[in-house]
């Protein structure tokens, strides 16, 4: 079965075609500047770049035609009937979650939940919309970020606020980042060799937009983000955590409505607004070198939000079996991990020096209580299994 | 040294006068329904009340006015002139924080932030201006919550918002309970004979309003509360952590208002909005045993959340000696404590059921690595003590 999976963002579009009988990945592609005429496409035929140019991609749809167009000119599908389903890396649609068929209900509830996805939902029915037409018998299927966090207990997912917001209007602690910290969970459990139904893992993806996970006996049982993918964590650009009686406040001082006030934050909050140097931590690191204070206390605070979120997680698990690093700064912060993991020697985690200088897999001494693991995530291969995971219930469904 | 300590909230009105030099309690007041014609107050001579009486009190003024007249009356002192001080737990006041005198320039940085302490500054600037009519040669003080919490680092006080926030506008995690959590604290050290220079401590006031304090060596390090007491635990009405991006889904869904979500949130919010029955725990914990579900949830999130906060400190203080446990919830919820202490057995604490039950000063197990405290906090007499600090070191000043 061949399946196309698509990662996209509100200027980029990622795809791969895989043949999942062997997981094999053909060909995959990178369109960025979408919706600029100087958009910069890239595609390669299993690792090899075969197509570099520079040419105008107004939206999504075009992204899409074109992607499709090389697959078909190459001969590396025939037909493109070849291609049985379409997965997508989708954000958010209330409580259609989980991994689904893209039914006409489910886009409603995509399109109903533009706002909250401003950066995501818009590009990604954009797309699903061109692949309707062009691939009108494909299988296209949404697998949503919050559906890996969909078991978390009640009492974790729900806020303190009014009944109703709750009971009516779905507001919940959804948390984001689900195939990603599936692969990982996934991949740890594997490494360790650990009982499929006792285990105790803490996720950490950290990178331009980063989330903690609590994995136990395989349930996600809470995660750093909430409603949106804003809270949790200080991010690139986004605010993390924050007390929400400060917009009123600052709403009054600076004169501006909330929607100013949450832009600001995601504009110029975050690392990058923190450090007022770069959403990027290299280049945070760098000015940290250099003497920066700002940069000092963006990258400090990203630290102890990491240690705080560990620190929760590795209670309301009652322990911790392993500690997973994943993502840009996951995988390639020596520094980072090294302060997080040695914050974590007085519960018997132990780092292996040697090993996290060359970022291998498990980065903890073999006498270590807890392991340390860096693991690169692979989001797309998760969401074609989950592709075909649907594409085939529906195939068992009766007609 | 003869102090007054007062404790005001929107309809009550609370003193202690207390002998600084034996640190003795002279007598002490309780109004309650201040601003009804029908005020209930209560006056006691040191453990003897000795006075009792329903009238009109329609302002914290006339409450202030009634409790002086009372002390000359019944001739515990004999003059206005034998109180040299007075002192408040005073609430909010921006960057005029610690334990102050009372000056012009404090009492308009108060004026400032009624908007903030909506239930606190208000009627905490009424009696303040009547003690200074009534008392003009006495110090008035105000010891402010947030104080205790002042040298917390950087990183733990910051929000990932701009930078202009934190820098022009002092949106920081403030704190709150200050009184309370030095008082649990300082009797934690001294009931563990813990050395000065070393002591990693927990303190959870746990009550109507409740907040987690990170207490190492000397200084508290980090709070649940932030900007507002609003957030951090979930409690009686207010709402805790939450995403702030929920709002504006909110308002558009209910089309309301950022000021009525946020009411909708401290009205319908807390452990009685989930629960749907009660702001106290005690109903709460009846209504489970009943079966009630949402009452359920309302104590689990509760639970939950104060787990979640001894995670977080536990692992940014690298460890913990000990976890006090003081408010109205935490002096009498046996199971709270049982099962909080259990979960964290993994650390090594151990509790002892016998003691616990009895609410001991001491209720974890000799073997125990981290020592369960119960301690009825005193918040008047670390407000005196403040208080006559700051009027020793006035003294000394030269004029």
């Amino acid at each position: 079965m061949k399946i196309i999976v698509c990662n996209i963002g509100s200027t980029s579009f990622k795809f791969q075609l895989l043949d999942m009988s062997s997981e094999k990945l053909i060909a995959k592609g990178y369109t960025e500047r979408v919706g600029s005429p100087d958009a910069i496409i890239n595609y390669w035929q299993g690792d090899e770049k075969v197509f570099s140019s520079t040419e105008s991609i107004p939206k999504q749809g075009n992204a899409v035609k074109h992607a499709l167009d090389f697959l078909l000119n190459t001969g590396i599908i025939s037909s493109l009937n070849d291609i049985e389903g379409v997965g997508f890396k989708t954000i958010q649609a209330g409580d259609k979650n989980g991994s689904v068929l893209l039914t006409g209900e489910v886009l409603n509830a995509m399109e109903e939940f533009r706002d909250l996805a401003p950066a995501h939902n818009p590009p990604y029915l954009e797309a699903i919309y061109m692949f309707m037409e062009l691939l009108p018998s494909a299988k296209l299927v949404g697998v949503f970020e919050p559906g890996f966090h969909i078991n978390a207990p009640d009492y974790a997912k729900v806020y303190g606020a009014p009944y109703e917001w709750y009971e009516k209007f779905n507001v919940i602690k959804y948390g984001y980042h689900g195939a990603s910290h599936r692969y990982v969970t996934g991949e740890a459990v594997k490494i360790l060799n650990l009982p499929a139904e006792s285990h105790k893992i803490i996720s950490c993806h950290l990178g331009g937009s980063s989330s903690v996970c609590a994995f136990k006996n395989g349930t996600a049982v809470d995660t750093s983000m909430g409603f949106t993918p804003q809270s949790g964590l200080i991010q690139g650009t986004r605010v993390g955590d924050i007390d929400p009686f400060v917009f009123p406040y600052i709403m009054k001082k600076k004169n501006i409505t909330l929607d100013e006030a949450l832009k600001e934050c995601s504009k110029n909050g975050g690392l990058a607004g923190l450090s007022g140097i770069s959403a990027d931590m290299r280049e945070i690191k760098e000015a940290v070198k250099n003497g920066n204070k700002r940069a000092k206390l963006a990258r400090d605070k990203f630290i102890y939000d990491v240690k705080r979120y560990i620190g929760e997680f590795a209670v309301i698990m009652e322990g911790v079996d392993a500690i997973a690093f994943t993502g840009g700064i996951g995988e390639r912060d020596i520094e980072l991990r090294e302060e997080v993991i040695n914050s974590l020697s007085f519960m018997g985690m132990i780092i292996d020096y040697q090993k996290n200088r060359n970022n291998e897999t498990v980065v903890t001494s073999k006498l270590s209580g807890i392991a340390g693991l860096v693991i690169a995530t692979n989001e797309e291969i998760v969401v074609a299994r989950e592709t075909v995971k649907v594409i085939n219930k529906q195939a068992q469904m009766p007609k």
